[in-house]
């Protein structure tokens, strides 16, 4: 089968791209002497992090428990899940997880932990925890310091559960937009990091696990060493964003654009201009305009939740009825969230179906 | 069950509002003695086309060919495709349907009409076919007037087509403030469609079939009678975006937000402030931030793809941690598109689970 005979819009992912990525990531992690645990809320496919895994990587991150529980379901081992996990009822379906796969789940706050101890007790599972710090996005995490330092101790305390560590994550900075800016910012928030750990060892804790990073600080983290683990998610997929960014002094963009959209032209009512049949529904506009892929001379607009335009600058439109358009998304993301399925190419031809299993699980 | 028992974050419809919102729309054509086909692209779901049909709706418009697959297989037995629907590959679909449901489809393009006679008569069903025309919004459409009368005759022509009408819908002004320029607009965009009719019967084609409008004018379409079928859509939710509009003459809404999302406060990290467990995933961007219900004095930031923060301007937070704060969405299409299922409440029970069976059916 190929890309042509598909019918759109659909979601591709150029297969050879992704494990391009896969392995540079694994060799950026192997030289930073740390491990990586991708973050599977970008892809939401457990046969991609099965590829992710197979490379090397120790096992993933989730976002929300309804990820982990389908990534278990599938046959992943280890899961650290990376937003609190609030409530008995949550607390229990986690413990129900924790029973098929090794669980690790943040912490910010003591009633939390008070509760989660309880529910773990009560399902004689006995899950790692690990402390978020804020270490600078100001959105979930106690404050780095002292106020870690007391949660650590009331982790160590509940008999139910393991403290494990420490995660911290910037994710205001990934797509700071200057190299050292973005380096300068990543080695403050390790330093947040670090120092909170030094703390709790002071007090005769353990820390020997510090995870967190983002793809567009990846590279820095890795070199840093300051954290013993990364998260990276979207280095697979690749932004259209990231290309506003700067890479290493100079250097090429480490990962390549692997996600696309294809699209038809439904349309062609008036000279230089169309209609394709991608709107709001079909890929996301939060990170901005999906980007047309070998069309340089056309102007992209969104045009309802089912349609999008192309306006021709010099002209006629060079596309039929029924022309088929790549273009690049914005945000990966939110994107693969509208997608039952990722359908994998090489080349022009379709090689495999990936089930986006955890789509649509944000609970 | 109760709300308070659901897991978060979740897609709820007030079932007693969306019912007052359908019996209030069968008012209003009843009135105006016009057919309505309610737009299922809103809700994507057969049980509440389901609701719309038994309250009196002549069937339901479907924005997509997959929407429309979706619809015949629950039972539907009238559907209007409002979009072209272009290529064997959907064609041949397209008459698939054609097999369990009266299916009409609009077209703009000569060629999409040869196509379609061909796999038309392959399949040896003969569709409804209606002619887009462009009444303003200049997105597809044939031009008023002469290239619409050009097109007519080509469905004419088509053995195995049957021309059905034409449909014209302007979802520029749906939104337009003033109560007085949304019914000017309305006004051009119905003589537009009347004016291309006369000229089309002039040239001894009976055209009895008008379609179009959206809920924004649909109140003004109904008394105006310009149209012979209105297709609203949103009504049944009514995005919060509708607040800001005004309706005949300083009258209330007449139509009540219906669409809710529940979410749960997942840290307090600092004061005044709360980490909520809906982010970009979770709910819609594209029309505006979601406005929460009942906490005024609360300012609503978007915080990544899984979270969100409510900052509140008077000093402390007054949530505690697994407190759940309902919020009415701005763009509702676009949310329910994010859903698998909207749960219907009444009061503080759940009621129903309704089945969002064409979500993600972009194709």
């Amino acid at each position: 089968m190929k890309i042509d005979d598909l019918d759109t819009p659909v979601l591709l992912v150029d297969k050879d791209a992704l494990e391009r990525n896969v392995s540079r990531m694994q060799t950026l992690v192997k030289k930073g002497k740390i491990a990586y645990r991708p973050h599977a809320k970008a892809h939401k496919s457990p046969e991609i992090a099965k590829i992710q895994l197979n490379a090397g990587a120790c096992g993933v991150c989730c976002a929300k428990l309804g990820e982990a529980e389908v990534m278990a379901a599938n046959g992943i081992k280890d899961i650290l899940i990376t937003t609190p996990v609030i409530g008995i009822s949550k607390l229990s379906r986690m413990m129900q997880v924790a029973n098929q796969a090794k669980v690790s789940v943040v912490v910010d706050n003591q009633k939390n932990v008070e509760e989660m101890n309880k529910v773990a007790k009560t399902f004689g599972v006995r899950p790692d925890v690990v402390i978020e710090v804020d270490v600078g996005q100001g959105r979930c995490g106690v404050a780095p310091g002292e106020q870690a330092l007391v949660l650590a101790k009331d982790v160590m305390s509940a008999d139910w559960l393991n403290f494990k560590g420490l995660q911290g994550y910037q994710g205001n900075i990934q797509m700071t937009r200057s190299f050292s800016d973005r380096e300068i910012a990543t080695r403050h928030a390790a330093s947040f990091l670090n120092n909170t750990a030094k703390l709790i060892k002071e007090d005769g804790i353990p820390v020997n696990y510090l995870t967190g990073g983002g793809s567009g600080t990846s590279v820095i983290d890795a070199k840093l060493a300051g954290l013993t683990e990364l998260q990276p998610g979207g280095y697979i997929f690749m932004d259209s964003r990231y290309r506003e960014i700067e890479w290493d002094n100079g250097k090429n963009i480490p990962f390549e654009q692997s996600l696309m959209l294809l699209t038809s032209v439904i349309s062609m009512p008036k000279p230089g201009y169309c209609v394709l049949d991608m709107g709001l529904k079909a890929v996301s506009s939060d990170g901005g305009n999906p980007s047309p892929i070998d069309l340089p001379s056309s102007d992209f607009q969104f045009a309802g939740e089912e349609h999008s335009a192309l306006t021709f600058k010099n002209g006629g439109c060079p596309l039929k009825l029924g022309a088929k358009v790549l273009f690049s998304p914005s945000h990966c993301d939110t994107t693969v969230n509208l997608y039952d399925n990722i359908i994998a190419v090489s080349r022009k031809d379709v090689v495999e179906v990936w089930k986006i299993a955890a789509r649509g699980r944000t609970q």
